[in-house]
């Protein structure tokens, strides 16, 4: 157990044993094993854009055994799914590596303006499928949100009660933020707050942009002189926006990048102090060699 | 237990022992014990279309005796049915054929743009009855799709728990789609993969039709160049989504349709990997002898 | 016990002896013992219409022992009404008759054009009144259905693991239906097998009119000459709608009618199979020795 | 044990012990005891109108203890209360007179065309308190009725399997009726009726008027030639449709109203064969003396 | 334990062992251990209107920690927050300042009409974390105000069956009230009658101004001659309205203000008898020897 793992738990001092040692499990497993820095590898596209989208441009990636051993061999800290891909290859992996499993998803097949997620397994698969953690996905500014709010509540008391730790994706979307306010960066440091004032013990958010959305906050950001640039300032910033760093919080990539954009970014979250990245599409959706060599450069990053 | 049946077992190997044992059951009754392959008889659409519409064409099929007769004799591996054909047969019929007890259901008296099912059964009410499995309808597309993945997710966690494996009808449906879009072959893979991240252990999807419905997933359909024909391709790709064709996919014949055409899209589902069909009105709105020789025919071509 | 109600009674197989034996004790009660046809007294119109509108003809009406000492007089099969009229007249005429708690109910102080009763009384109020079934009514082609069928499928479940029997009112209403809709042929046979497929035991439906009301519906009817006319084949049609007579099937008279018409529409019920009739307003509305009459005329014409 | 009381009790029979307990308590507490007949003061204005609406007028009644040391010395059957004015005398007044908690609250901070109100306290906080029953609310005639329709049997069932009375106020309102119809005879009765089916031991309901407000309704009203004059036969007929009198109905004085009118309309309840009175504004919004004299003077009247 | 102490107590005799503990615990803690009067630090902005409107004028208050010191070393009777800042300090404070749980927040992502908070947290969380009571908001005037006072009154009987007291905060908000009118004399009596008729411990309210918003309640306003001036006579006439001052009653201070007014306000609640304040923003929004300062000047008032 290094310093560091020592003192990232040493945050999470109200929770369990359990929640305590799966946290630990996260941290101490891969090649950032013990830097307190890590790369997740989440697979929910296929329910979240539909199978072609996800997988058509990797077909390999079809197979959920392909996941599995895409996050194993590159050296991941946790791999995280839906209830039906982690059922279809958690017996074949007992062991092999961390899993979240994700408890709520949402599909395409249907645009709303105020988006919510359906609920979509329970603390008891997780832990049925050896999970050390679960996932939930809040939109913070979709009129369906006190409604996941609530759920993440219930599901949050649950899994603490059993030893795992929530893992929250905190995306801001709906009906009262425009499209360039989803990633503004006071919305993305509102999004951090309120998943850490929910409990979250590892907190995802979207890289922000250097927009502000609301009107009230922009007048604070102006004037107690916010650093809008570079990226890594803005990072810093959500970080310090989730408890002065006090809890976990990891960056998405979103849509797939060139790899010299990307690399940038994560070089941007590791100057920030950010902990990590979350990478699904930019991985999975090319060929496995040049994955795992794209997993390498980023971990490599983090490392130092 | 075939190899075959075993490899098929293997990709559900994180089921208990009991869901595992019930979709041996299936795989291992009737015609096609053994292959892999199923035929299945569904009778719900004296509730989905009407008595009249359902059974007036073959009287003798008012009669909830006479589903499970032609099932039995005609060797399907399952025999599907709302909670009262079930009640009406399976104490007369016990151990004669693997029962599902289809748990949602809806009517056409009311018609709405945004259709969703009524829960109308139990797993409780499965296991007094002696079933296999419990069915489950969802509307992907549908504004009440939430409601309906919520339900499915709580009953399949039961029915698993107890040992029942979840059969999920996934029928695009609702205001976010056109009427082709329903049977848009990306519009069914994509159901096919919610079904199958929803848990689902089979899977019923329609027969997908050339049309393609969303606009980005179109884009990624021509440019990695998934066959739009023929129809085995479309079946191939619809089996693929299903994790790989890790997941056991079955296709629906929707209205009655004249036997030459029903025969060819069996061949083609046969082509293309699918596990087989389930065969409803096609079968009990005829004549029994008739329908006895119909699904002989179909059976003999799955059995190749 | 006669052959006629051990065929009956053979229909419900599924059934635990609890629920068989209370079917058993409405039809071996009062002068249709043995038959396999039953007249019921219902007094919900209180609830339903208000108590003037329900009782002021006959004003003893208005006291609920009232019901209770008619029912029992005139040799009903069985008594039902809701929970206060029960409770207050269950332990005074304890074991004189057997009685079904009407579960839920609907009052027209406020019109709706999707209507929907609200539950009133629980399994638990139909077990410590001594009561040998629970009755529920739902509206297909209302809005709410999906709620009402929802709640039924609840109650029949605890119901009937409480050896009580289930039976439902099935009465389409609502804006996906006309007037004459809502007595349509084709809707009271829907209506039948909706109840039917719920699980219910006994059926209650309305006689039904020779309109036809959906068109997809009307093609099937005229395709395959299903007749219209007279009004004991329509009866005929209904309870063959309802798994083809194996279900109890029995027929409300509606509105205060002339007791000719009255008496001619149970002469067709008889002839078309059905098994009898509720019988409310006709009964309860006129001084009690005509009610006795009449009531005494209806049973005759079923005795045959 | 006084006949009446017997005689009042007996229609109760079937009813627990405890309820019948329960109900002999208030009818036997106070001047009115043994009489059959019962005064009782509610004092749930605070929260339904407002602190200073409801007590600036007589300021020692912004004080929860005023209104138990009124109740008591006045000679009340019972005090009725929500869960804060309950919770602050409770203990003080242990066993000074019988407690009924009002379960359900409704506040004019927003005022709405379909009134609801909401759940408050709950069947564990009466019996806490020491109550002899809890109180309920419902609004027939608005679209909520059905919510509160269904809160009411819940909470009735409880309340009874623990030994507990049930009073129910039964106020039309909502979208359904005219401002005049709220207080129209035939819709008073009916909202008696709809009280009493639903399980009321007691009812209570507003003074009807002359009014008829249903078209129906008028038309047998006319036909049977109900009287609506005097006052007094309006109260019989509001007692008579609340099972022909076999119900405890007891009548609210609305607004604060001159003395010689109130008294009036006690005596036509009185003559009308009413149960009696609740009386809440009408005597905490004077002094002390002035309200303990009125209060005296009613019960002299019910007295006789 | 003081006398004073002593007579708050005994307005909570209805009250279990365990809440007057609590209760005690926080009058006896700090500063003002004794006098009956309180200043608890809340900080639950962070959710409410985002981290940099919230902590930017003052970084070191994006940390969780900052906040237990702040309120530890000021004397504050209580420090109140959500989970997540609970979580993050609880352990490490663990007996150093008596904590309440804010069990429901609102955020600003989405502004509404008629607004509502989440439920974040449960009883189970507080008990877990060593807290002395809960704390609730709700928003009188609300279309969803029966949603939130149903959830309090459930969370309240679990806290108090736990021993834990109930905090609310009852502030007026949404369509039916006018800006001015949220904190209105008549508006805010209402509001804490509502909170103590709910079953409160302790109520929050803003402090009022001299504006009278409901046309009913100004007539009885005027006719009774409530004073609207000075500030002290608004405060008197809320706690009046709050029992007759059986129940504590605190104030709080809104939007950062200059010292003068805010100490202004706080004679103000002292002379009226007031119980106390809740100071947030005016606290952690400025340098922390200056927030010592001020919160030092604000409990020397109350001292006296």
């Amino acid at each position: 157990m290094t310093r560091r793992v020592k003192e990232i738990l040493s945050w999470y001092d109200t929770a369990n044993a359990g929640v305590r040692t799966n946290l630990a499990r996260i941290m101490n497993h891969g090649t950032l094993a013990g830097t307190g820095r890590m790369v997740i590898l989440p697979v929910d596209q296929g329910f979240e854009h539909g199978p072609a989208r996800s997988f058509a441009p990797n077909p390999p990636a079809y197979n959920p055994l392909y996941h599995f051993g895409l996050a194993i061999e590159a050296g991941c800290n946790a791999y995280a799914a839906p209830l039906g891909f982690l059922e279809a290859g958690a017996a074949e992996h007992a062991g092999d590596i961390p899993l979240i499993l994700k408890l709520n998803n949402h599909d395409v097949l249907l645009e709303e303006k105020d988006p919510a997620s359906a609920v979509t397994g329970s603390v008891r698969d997780a832990l049925e499928l050896g999970c050390v953690g679960v996932g939930f996905t809040i939109y913070p500014g979709s009129s369906f949100r006190r409604v996941m709010y609530e759920q993440l509540r219930e599901i949050a008391e649950e899994a603490k009660a059993h030893g795992l730790c929530v893992v929250v994706w905190s995306y801001p979307r709906g009906s009262g933020l425009s499209k360039a306010g989803e990633t503004a960066l006071d919305v993305c440091a509102y999004a951090g707050q309120i998943a850490a004032q929910l409990g979250a013990h590892i907190i995802k958010v979207k890289l922000p942009s250097a927009h502000l959305e609301q009107a009230e906050a922009k007048k604070v950001y102006e004037e107690t002189r916010i650093p809008l640039e570079p990226l890594s300032e803005r990072v810093r910033h959500v970080v310090q926006s989730c408890f002065d760093g006090r809890r976990i919080v990891i960056f998405s990539g979103g849509a797939k990048e060139d790899d010299a954009t990307l690399l940038g970014e994560v070089r941007a979250i590791h100057a920030g102090g950010g902990f990590g990245s979350i990478i699904g599409r930019n991985s999975f959706q090319r060929p496995r060699a040049q994955a795992l060599e794209l997993l390498r450069q980023i971990m490599a990053i983090y490392a130092t």
